[in-house]
């Protein structure tokens, strides 16, 4: 429309919480039997039948885990979806409900938070996922999302982080460091974008780095796989602080040790020209990136055949015994033990 | 100790959030038959048998939801936990898990975060709950809690907002006003202790009103009190709002009015006093106060007797056609619609 430089801008206070939590969360169709009563009572009511229920939760912060000057609302929504639905998956269960808070100040207006639940009800609606319930309250700085997950599974088929056995197979799902190399790109986009408000980027040598950053997905379609392979893995994480530190708490947990090799490690072709570009060893960053939200888990040597071949997998090394310690095989062959150069919140 | 005016500080950031949550929650035992695994995988497994799983979430910010200048951390951990539990008694069942998620600036030393998890595990052990995982990440400005309580009930237990019927008597436990009073004079002190720091309050006569704005209860007893009568509500809700907002919920869930009788309104001695004190009207204060955490719930009129002259419980009133509306017949017998006085996060 012509003229339209001020876009609607409706102001939280007009709203009142109640009336808020109403108008955000009405296009939230129930999709799973499970739910029984979704939001608008003091709690959601869930039934699993004979199923295992399964809980987790996360919390993204403004400026700690986001930057909205160039993260969009709505993918900011959708990837906050994903990194719980990820925690689901890593037991080989279903995810089936989550539960979203939100505080915000009021520089947001209603708009923003529209944009937020429209990714929200995207991720719900292509995950089967129901929203069932939630807070919604004012912050005094900034946005932040706190999300539960619920899922469910057969008590036979949960898999935890602690059942890898020396000889396992280590695999992993789809590529590594991407999201990372994502957001070396949009960081440097916004520092020009600083200098220079005029720039207008051309990402398009990056989108699938920036896609990976932005908007991850869960990987779902590797539980269905799994099931119809009728592989069931010994252990299993989600990579979202980067392989070295989810491999040693697989190990840690599993009490074994492993052998990583660096030839292994999937790239996407982009990955590599881009750490090239920035400088950055390509191997480090598959191992110390982080959020590409890829499954990580080990099977039994004689399932090797199953999942031989299959594009979305690849056997990255073994399980050893513990006292053999934790080491990436290099290109030269030469052992160097694995440190976890997980993302530590406090530094 | 002599000279010890600078008490053991012991920076976060030395920690790592691995470590962090592993110190803070290793003295959490698991008290649940149904927690199949608690913290430290990627999620919790839970398992309910034939009953049903609730689920609800409660989001509390430093500065919007708690002030630390008065609220010591202990009872703010513990206050979170009961939030979350009450809107799972709310349903007629029973809180059995919870997950914390926390955000912290780097101004909180390890400490303060062991004092506010002292809280929360007296809370868990009190209340015989297992904390069954969560999240635990910086901030870049003050403190944040976000807690999701799991509960089960048998499926014809489970009571909603929805079941009012005409003619139900409207019945609260406990008393009404007390927390928010509580608030009123801890924000008078802290004015107070701002101009004269040297100032040692007497907070004698308000121990009451101050512990229950400080370190409310869950009404778990409740619960346990209707089962043992064998009384099932038609429909039910916790008081977190004040009690005019929450019979408004009530009311427009079940799709009928209601009559609230003032004089049958619950108020301790020490209420009534302090809003003298205060100038405030005490009708007012437990209509619109809020925080108190009571359950607020209708039974068919047949189930009278099993209630009549129970201490915990005081009839309010009666549902009514919706058509009549949702008043408060005054002392004078004047007939006052009733107004959502519920606190708006966003004014």
């Amino acid at each position: 429309m012509l003229d339209d430089k001020n876009p609607t801008r409706t102001d939280l206070s007009e709203l009142g919480e109640f009336a808020l939590i109403d108008h955000l969360t009405r296009d939230f169709p129930i999709l799973n039997k499970s739910t029984v009563v979704g939001i608008g009572d003091d709690a959601a009511v869930l039934d699993f039948g004979d199923a295992q229920t399964l809980i987790t939760t996360d919390l993204l912060i403004e400026g700690v885990h986001f930057n909205l000057s160039y993260t969009p609302l709505k993918h900011l929504g959708y990837k906050a979806v994903m990194v719980n639905l990820s925690d689901i998956y890593a037991m080989n269960a279903i995810a089936t409900q989550i539960t979203v808070s939100l505080a915000v100040s009021n520089r947001f207006p209603l708009e923003a938070l529209e944009e937020l639940y429209e990714g929200i009800a995207l991720a719900c609606k292509i995950y089967g996922v129901d929203l069932v319930g939630g807070d919604t309250t004012s912050s005094n700085k900034g946005l932040l999302l706190s999300i539960t997950a619920i899922g469910a599974a057969k008590k036979d088929k949960i898999v935890m982080r602690s059942g890898a056995k020396p000889n396992d197979l280590l695999v992993v799902t789809g590529d590594l460091g991407g999201a990372y190399m994502g957001l070396q790109v949009l960081e440097r986009e916004n520092e020009v974008f600083k200098v220079n408000p005029q720039n207008q980027p051309d990402l398009a040598s990056y989108t699938y780095l920036v896609e990976r950053q932005l908007k991850p997905e869960a990987r779902k379609d590797i539980i269905e796989l799994l099931e119809k392979l009728e592989v069931q893995p010994t252990s299993m994480i989600d990579i979202s602080d980067g392989l070295s530190s989810e491999i040693l708490h697989l190990c840690q947990n599993s009490d074994v040790g492993c052998n990583l090799y660096e030839d292994k490690i999937p790239l996407d072709p982009t990955v590599i020209s881009a750490c090239e570009e920035f400088r950055l060893d390509s191997t480090l960053v598959a191992l110390s990136g982080g959020e590409d939200y890829e499954l990580l888990f080990t099977i039994d040597q004689k399932e090797f055949l199953k999942i031989k071949g299959n594009p979305n997998l690849t056997v990255l090394g073994h399980i050893t015994d513990k006292n053999e310690g934790t080491h990436l095989i290099s290109r030269n062959n030469s052992k160097i033990p694995l440190t976890a150069q997980g993302w530590n919140a406090f530094t």
